[in-house]
């Protein structure tokens, strides 16, 4: 008898953010839908609950649990997957070239957690736009409602004048969100739930611009150090600090075999860019690629659950010469892909030529499109211009064209553009779009911080998400330099959260403001610890604040470290808080002294 | 005889920042006033002059020069203010409470570099707002106009479409700056440049919403070190990165004659806040604060030097009461302050009631008002209530007294604001306080991350000083938490310059947009070294590009570290680019396209 060999204990990073635990709960009437949040508990003299917050961190944060890379994630959407009826279909054999031709020593081993693969039965409906469309509510659109209330119970009891009090710029953010509410918006093209129905370990997010503003890092390998589980830590280390979808932009070898490990372990929609596999597969020659290697790579990759695929069909043979003139000429990578196969073949896009049957695979498993810009501008001089623009305007033609097929469609936007112009972007999306969801990288509102550019494309990114960016793909500081580690990873995620929550507030999001109120309240109450753990990255804040002041008694100081015991503002200020509460009538003094503060305290010399 | 002891060679950061040196310029006809840039010169291929930038780091980058901090820095301005006859004056004697009466080992010596005082002479103009007034146009006002106008000929001569392009809500940016604008804007009193007769070393900025958007980093004494070099570095640093003012917030002992060794050796303008030395005098106390110790703190301060005091002259009595039922009350530690000591004695703030008085000092050295916003939001929950409105409408009355006194005025402004309130504050104080210069801190557009405040307010400050901030406050990333070491002042002033940069741009300045040209040329054309250099930051750039890919040969790489040779879009894209050469008519053919392109190229299935 063979000794079954033990799956290796979790190599990835687990256990519950600092300051807080997991919770899971139901919406009414449906226990099986279990939703994760974090709650922070508060300091006993807060007199409070708990806080909430949103958490994308999957079970790797749960405490209690045994991780199991062999085994992959529970399923959370299995059994609904199974109730709908879906084709079980013969998976595609993996061919040498998926891996990029490793072999012995050198390949990856796939990860062995069972997998049922699921395919649309014919005319059956598959795609929550599907589903939308006719009226149907899917456990999905339950779950993120019930993930997207968060909060707004609690929003809602408060008095006026806490109450949000943003500018939507047209957005229509409900004070609750039902589930009737999230499908009328994915009906009407305006939010998409990236959900394969190959994926059952997803735990449905919602993108669209009257929900949550949401941010995506992007992982991959590294030529040198790929094994599966480098591979995953990547994902759990994304997620854990709050990276809503995640995409593998892995080249070279092995890409099949460790996407399979990150589908398997991953509680957030995965992203791809398809042509980058296809190209491997044709030895990197772009000239060489053609519709039936990127069909099969389609194929592929929505077979073991990808979901959604960013696909560039919009960087037509037409466009090509209009940015010969460009600063910076064509800065995607799938974008300058297609423009090379355009010309070297003198040909119309086999994308755009074939979209339609591209449509017909996606739908299939319901994979969402992520309608690539391929001619966004790499630079502020290029912004807005007419590559870009034309590009954006096929991008539109082409979200009619998978709807009518019946798939969920956003829309990739810049890049780099300064201030002035990031509005217009938004604007033309929204109308020449019809208004899908944007989700846009950055944009980096200059070009003279290299090193800098999480800050450079935050200040763009808090912005378009603000005019109605749905979801905004993170920058980390080595944009433009090399790839980021670890650090730079957390420090992008971060950097993302805060601009998307600027953006959550700038808008008036029900409930965004009370995790900006809770943190103002323990600051100005000296409780440091809770004003730690509300915050986005609790380690480092804990960390800046022992640097000056390290002893532990230090952090029930009544002072801040910036002003010592003396000085403190904020102690003043409560001393004049204290004092208003033994003077009667405060506020009627105040009038007072409005009303005659002129005429009793002129000033000197008047 | 004595043996004269030698200076000690410097003990701060001297030499070139990498990949440039200095240059001195002067304006047509005044080889009197030499201007400082900084000269960044490119690879050969670029076939290229050198790059100018702006450059606030005085002699200490210069090459070839000897800095000694016990002689001070050479005099800029010594000879005009010379030529204007000011009075001579007896310093008011040091007195042991101006040092926080330390003394023996524990007393810091003062500078010894020699000092002339000077006052103004009864009756006799002294402040460049006088002057501009009288219509006199100063060699402060020459020599900022030649510092502004850099790049401004170079733009003008590019192509059309190269222009600048930006929204700039009604500032009105010139085509080239000549001193007669700068006096007029100095005259309406949208501008000022903080130049005190007693501070000569210093090299002029002007500060407005008409010119490039400005920076401050603010530097103090720790409780544990206070060597004087170690005080004058933390200058010299934050400047080097592109600080264009400083304020000392120091407090407790030795100020006194630190602020001597900062003055003396400071190219830029310094500011304080007085009434943290007044409070010192008086044991800490606020009760105990006065007219009489607050005036001699104003006059032994202006004595030294310091180029403008923030006075919290707004914070009166009848607003106190407003900020009671406040989320964090009053953050400002001056406005906290004036607070206490109105309620204490239930009186009007003696900085109000002597304000008059406060103008004919700081007019008598051309000290700049910087009108303190003591009542400015702690938190987004805070932002523009009546507390800080009130307050602002008050700056407004307190900025036409100043102006009658002749004295240069800025506002500072907060502090804590979600996106969708910034522009009702900049509106709100060009109306109040008529276009006096508004300097604002952040404004921090969410709260809810403790360890990222430089970045929360960066999207702050980028838009306010679109919307028309003229110097912005930098925040570091310890805000909240702690002090800041000197890594964190680096990426404090390198996040505010990328900030202020991106205002600029967005403005539509005409020589803006000339770096991001250049360093977007220098990434397309993978002149990696130029690209590093080009950059606010050369040292970290080029540190990240080398932790992936370290080998010098890779800095002439034709590809990017992101993607390898084999998959870099720029690449690519020079291809099609060198194509578009080779064929003529590129663009004819791109008309062609796009006119019968739907014709030849149907979509699949159409």
């Amino acid at each position: 008898m063979n000794e079954i060999t033990k799956a290796a204990p979790a190599q990835v990073t687990t256990g519950p953010i600092i300051g807080s635990h997991k919770i899971y709960t139901s919406p009414e009437g449906r226990p099986d839908i279990r939703v994760p949040f974090r709650e922070i508990p508060l300091d006993p003299s807060a007199n409070e609950p708990p806080f909430r917050v949103y958490d994308t961190s999957g079970p790797y944060t749960d405490t209690g649990v045994t991780i199991d890379l062999e085994a992959g994630l529970p399923s959370v959407r299995g059994q609904w997957i199974a109730r709908r009826g879906f084709a079980t279909v013969t998976p595609r054999e993996v061919k040498p070239e998926d891996n990029g031709f490793a072999t012995g020593a050198a390949l990856v081993a796939p990860c062995p957690a069972p997998q049922t693969i699921f395919a649309a039965n014919p005319g059956q409906m598959v795609t929550q736009y599907e589903f939308a469309r006719a009226g149907i509510i899917t456990e999905e659109m339950i779950y993120v409602a019930h993930r997207e209330n968060l909060g707004r119970a609690a929003a809602h009891s408060l008095a006026a004048e806490r109450i949000a009090d943003g500018e939507s710029f047209g957005a229509e953010l409900p004070e609750f969100v039902t589930p009737e509410f999230v499908r009328s918006e994915i009906a009407r093209g305006r939010a998409i739930i990236p959900a394969n129905i190959n994926h059952p370990e997803l735990e449905p997010v919602i993108i669209g611009r009257n929900f949550l503003v949401k941010i995506n890092a992007n992982i991959g390998n590294s030529a040198v150090t790929s094994s599966a589980a480098e591979e995953v830590e990547k994902l759990v280390w994304a997620i854990r600090w709050g990276g809503d979808t995640v995409m593998d932009l892995s080249t070279g070898r092995n890409i099949h075999n460790i996407r399979s490990w990150i589908l398997r372990n991953s509680p957030v929609p995965i992203g791809t860019v398809p042509i980058y596999q296809a190209l491997e597969k044709v030895g990197g020659n772009p000239d060489k690629l053609d519709w039936e290697v990127f069909k099969d790579t389609l194929i592929e990759q929505a077979e073991q659950g990808v979901d959604y695929f960013t696909i560039h069909a919009g960087v037509r043979l037409a466009y090509v010469p209009l940015t010969a003139r460009r600063m910076t000429g064509i800065v995607s990578r799938g974008g300058s892909i297609m423009a090379r196969w355009c010309l070297a073949h003198h040909k119309e896009s086999f994308l755009y030529e074939h979209f339609d049957e591209i449509c017909d695979i996606m739908r299939k498993y319901d994979v969402s499109f992520s309608l690539g810009d391929g001619l966004r501008p790499g630079s502020n001089d290029d912004a807005n211009d007419r590559a870009q623009f034309a590009e954006l305007e096929t991008l539109g033609e082409l979200t009619q064209v998978a709807w009518k097929k019946g798939c969920q469609v956003m829309i990739e936007g810049p890049g780099h553009v300064p201030m002035h112009k990031i509005k217009i972007n938004m604007d033309k999306q929204l109308r020449e779009c019809g208004e899908a969801p944007f989700y846009t990288l950055g944009p980096l509102t200059t070009d003279i911080a290299p090193g800098y550019d999480h800050i450079t494309s935050a200040i763009g990114a808090a912005m378009i998400g603000w005019f109605g960016t749905a979801m905004l793909c993170y920058v980390t500081p080595k944009e433009h330099l090399g790839l980021p580690n670890r650090d730079d990873v957390k420090v992008g995620v971060i950097t993302y959260k805060l601009a998307a929550h600027a953006a959550d507030l700038a808008k008036g999001h029900p409930n965004a403001k009370l995790r900006d109120d809770a943190i103002s309240k323990a600051r100005f109450e000296f409780r440091w610890q809770d004003q730690f753990h509300l915050g986005l990255d609790p380690d480092t804040a804990c960390k800046y604040h022992d640097e000056t002041m390290p002893k532990e008694a230090h952090k029930v100081a009544h002072f801040c470290s910036m002003c010592g015991p003396k000085f403190c503002s904020m102690k003043i200020s409560q001393d004049i808080r204290e004092d208003s509460l033994r003077q009667n009538g405060m506020e009627e003094m105040s009038k007072t002294f409005a009303e005659k503060g002129s005429a009793l305290y002129l000033p000197a010399g008047e």
